[in-house]
């Protein structure tokens, strides 16, 4: 298994020097991030997921989780490491003062979060749920609701879930079938099988709290007839004490490709207590508060598996001898030279790097939106961040996790056969970060979201918003001999981007499909544009650096030349996705469903 | 698990209507391989692929092999399939009829060996590995050799390995250590330890012939001191009767990401008695043989995957119902339509059939140049057999396997969250087909071949043989109005293709690492204008049938509305691969190794 290193230089690099967290945390009052804090909780979140996170990855993976009538028992290490998680008051980081947080930046929390991620996709989850049903809880429950159930998730002595899911609806939650029936105390009777629930049973928290979709009588058919529910695992007085088990029960658990320590499970409500949140009928406004906020955390799982192999990979380059470069010898002490000298690996190693670091720029910068949606007072400011957000989530979403993915097959790659071996632990990182292309809605669902709602839904206008901040960027740097072969790029792609936007709105007045057809290869052309421009920010940041003088003179030079290499062997795929965009829907609708085969 | 039905109807149309295997085996002087006896082969290789093979894919992978003090214990069920094999006569198809084979064409082999591969990747590999053996044997071994081993293998009562493979060497063939001590009495003692071996030993035959690649004393460093050994796991006497048992012992078997049903071994050989195959040193040729054909092999197992994903993603994709088409209600009956209205779905399913059918017409045809280079009498048209095969081999091997995991991972998506559960075998096709991007020479190693040997190495001539016949077609079709929309693309590409290849080697004159640089991209590139050279070929045989009148106009029009998928949707994709290769490789070495993380 790799070893696991926090990327602290580059963390820092991308928070305070590319994004100046000082200036913007100071803006939005939060008073207690100064640099020093900032410093002091990224140096011991490194040193939390190094030593007690990061060593239960492999043998999670082996043991995975187990039922046993009803009770699920994560694997050896888990439980200690999450009460260890919980006593550092971790789970608090970013949460709201009134119940017990601290108060801090999301955008912080963010880091910590993908720290987490990378050390165990799986063990992060456990509080990556939670997160979600904060949130929610947060923005639509009622002052009572907080009250009995904010401070134990807030905490982490409880866990959350989101239930959304059945067996026979996923992406399209208006087929959901779960009743909730009104008790004359003003609760509901939940009813219903729900799966798929990550984290829905397990032995790290004392109480676990599910947040329910379900249908109310005489709803109205499809989505516009969802209800949303707090249903605790043990219910809950309402000064917030754990009393009697509620009637939900864990059926059983998946066999999944990976993220084996997470327990994804089969959850049972038979007529189970439970509490409305929000209004009736109402309850899928209030899951995509949540939803929106947990694909930027999925996005972020694309980040950790492009980090995670990239470490793996680039050991294992360096150390492995096997040919001699084409260039000539390199290491003639040696039997052979360590793989990196063959420029086929290194460009596995570029991309994996230029995704890790370009990726965790784009969320960085996410995450400083997040900040902005919920401290700024300017009206304006916060609707724009909103609108990037809008924008900017289905795009990191299902980029990252797809490019996620492919570091993560690299790194089987730059391994050879060593790397289809579970013993070297690259095989894993592959296993388990697949299922960041899929759940949170898909990569197809993502560029549906992108194209049809977001771009065309708004006419436009959400990408105006961010290309206006790109074209901005450039047109400030249009005189910079330094900065032209990034910027240059940039604003024939900027170009391109709104008008194949054109082009597809026009097609999809005659015919909707094209939308559809057009989609994922948009998306793709649209992540490979905006991490691009992530790309020429940070090797700007590094001029800059490198000019003021430095002694850090070979940190700054790597970022402009993996940004040389971003633009030059990345950015050039977009070029593919726009043939293909342009080729439209016919070739996709020609063939009748029953003509697939013979 | 998706159900496996064999493609016979796709099959016959690329063998007999494509191809015109009918003429190719007259010519070559396969009397017995009527259209009668080819159809009845077909059909009977289906049955047993889908009823006896098929039914083991699942289970093998649930109970992999297990290592018990030295013995290897396959799936339940894995012993019985295998004797069935044996008894079906189906090891003996395409063997020599001295030997107790049928004399088959190599070509019809493929077609039943494609079956096998699809129906269960880990089965497929016991007789996969043991047609390498009897392949090397039948080149390079003594007649002593050959009636000692060959009956046995043949028949499929014993299986072959193949053992190249050292911890500290897996590419790198010249740095192995495993030694070859010679006896007086013309045998030698051969020790080291081997890692890798498939169907290293297992309980499926009564003998397992190792194929050994090791050191003699004083030989040359590098690969230029490697010999060739046949080392049985029992002797063997003179007449081809098993005795008692060799020095060679199985240390270990691996925990692997997929393949679990095949035993990969280490295989310890400890003063174990050998045989010497061909001249001292020259191993390494005598590999080489077998390392073209294993690699056509492997190159299957991508179409394998691509056909196995496409036919589970296909039967789900009409099967689920998941919200309502862009374009208007089309099963109004239903709660949601069939996801196969979604163009995004319909491009993953065309991916996935457009490289099955597109990759099988390939393969077959490579197919059909082995029979040539093993039957043809006239030496012009066996050399140029001999240099296209050269040419396509590393094209077919990684860009089937590449794009075989893509349309495997492709599965998994169209399936959801479904796709990530073990249950549905979906995820099972990604974990299995990995491992062709990684053995018999990874794609990076692939391309290195193709680039730097076969294309640069030959001056350009290899590409040369392929590019003639190719535009021999095109001009051939110059006239034809409905082929226009295919051969003006491939013209295109052919004209970009030689130009390419000039660039990459004016540029490799001054620093070979461009061609490295350039590698992947351009076999990336080969691969999709290779694929869209039979897809044309495939419309324009479908195009004729129509104008000839058939009575199946669904089949032979679902073939040319692939081949415009195809045309509009993949080969677009080589546009990326062109601006990367153009780009070159200094991006790729600016970086100093240390440099690459801070």
């Amino acid at each position: 298994m790799p070893e696991y290193k926090a990327p602290l230089r580059d963390t820092k690099f991308i928070m305070q020097e590319l994004l100046d967290c000082e200036t913007h945390y100071e803006k939005l009052g939060y008073e207690d991030a100064t640099p020093d804090m900032v410093d002091a909780i990224l140096t011991e979140a490194s040193k939390f997921t190094e030593q007690v996170i990061a060593p239960l990855n492999q043998i999670g993976d082996q043991q995975g989780c187990h039922w046993n009538e009803g009770v699920v028992t994560t694997p050896d290490g888990f439980k200690d490491a999450y009460n260890q998680y919980v006593e550092g008051g971790w789970p608090t980081l970013s949460q709201d003062i009134d119940f017990g947080g601290q108060g801090l930046p999301h955008s912080l929390n963010n880091a910590v979060s993908e720290m987490m991620s990378t050390a165990n996709h799986s063990f992060a989850m456990y509080p990556g749920l939670s997160h979600g049903a904060i949130a929610t809880l947060e923005d639509h429950g009622s002052d009572l609701q907080k009250k009995m159930f904010m401070p134990n998730l807030v905490s982490g002595e409880w866990t959350g879930t989101m239930c959304l899911t059945e067996a026979h609806c996923g992406t399209d939650l208006g087929m959901l079938r779960s009743k909730a029936e009104p008790n004359e105390d003003g609760t509901y009777n939940i009813t219903g099988s729900k799966i798929f629930i990550s984290a829905g049973e397990h032995d790290l928290s004392d109480n676990i709290i599910h947040i329910v979709l379900a249908r109310l009588p005489g709803a109205p058919a499809g989505v516009k007839g969802i209800s949303l529910f707090i249903v605790p695992k043990f219910n809950v007085s309402e000064d917030g004490q754990k009393e009697d088990k509620n009637q939900v029960a864990c059926g059983s658990i998946e066999h999944k490709m990976g993220i084996n320590a997470n327990a994804t499970c089969v959850i049972n409500f038979d007529n189970a207590k439970g509490y409305l949140i929000g209004e009736e009928n109402r309850g899928l406004n209030c899951m995509f508060t949540f939803m929106n906020s947990a694909r930027l955390g999925v996005a972020m799982e694309g980040v950790a598996a492009a980090e995670l192999a990239f470490q793996g990979s680039l050991a294992y380059a360096k150390d492995r001898l096997q040919m001699r470069s084409l260039s000539g010898v390199k290491n003639p002490e040696g039997t052979a030279d360590p793989i990196i000298v063959h420029p086929d690996v290194r460009r596995m190693l570029l991309t994996q790097k230029s995704i890790a670091e370009g990726g965790r720029a784009l969320i960085s910068y996410l995450g400083q939106l997040v900040d902005i949606t919920h401290a700024e007072k300017d009206e304006t400011l916060k609707v724009e961040a909103n609108n990037k957000l809008a924008l900017l989530t289905p795009i990191a979403k299902a980029f990252l996790t797809e490019l996620g993915f492919e570091s993560a097959s690299h790194g089987v790659q730059v391994y050879g056969g060593h790397g289809f071996i579970k013993e070297w632990g690259m095989e894993q990182i592959m296993r388990d970060t697949k299922i960041s292309c899929l759940y949170e809605g898909t990569t197809g669902i993502q560029a549906l979201d992108l194209i049809a709602r977001k771009v065309l839904g708004s006419k436009g206008k959400l990408l105006e918003v961010f290309a206006s901040e790109v074209a901005g960027f450039c047109q400030h740097n249009a005189t910079d001999e330094n900065m032209k072969e990034f910027i240059e790029p940039i604003m024939k792609n900027i170009g391109q981007w709104q008008q194949l936007t054109q082009t597809i709105g026009d097609k999809a007045m005659a015919n909707p499909d094209e939308m559809g057809a057009a989609s994922v290869d948009y998306l793709m052309f649209s992540g490979y544009v905006t991490l691009a421009y992530f790309w020429a920010r940070m090797a700007k940041t590094a001029q800059q650096k490198l000019a003021e003088g430095t002694d850090e003179t070979k940190f700054y030079e790597a970022k402009i030349k993996t940004a040389r290499f971003y633009f030059q062997r990345m950015l050039p795929r977009a070029k593919g996705h726009v043939a293909c965009i342009l080729n439209g829907a016919d070739s996709l609708m020609a063939l009748d469903a029953e003509d697939f085969t013979f």
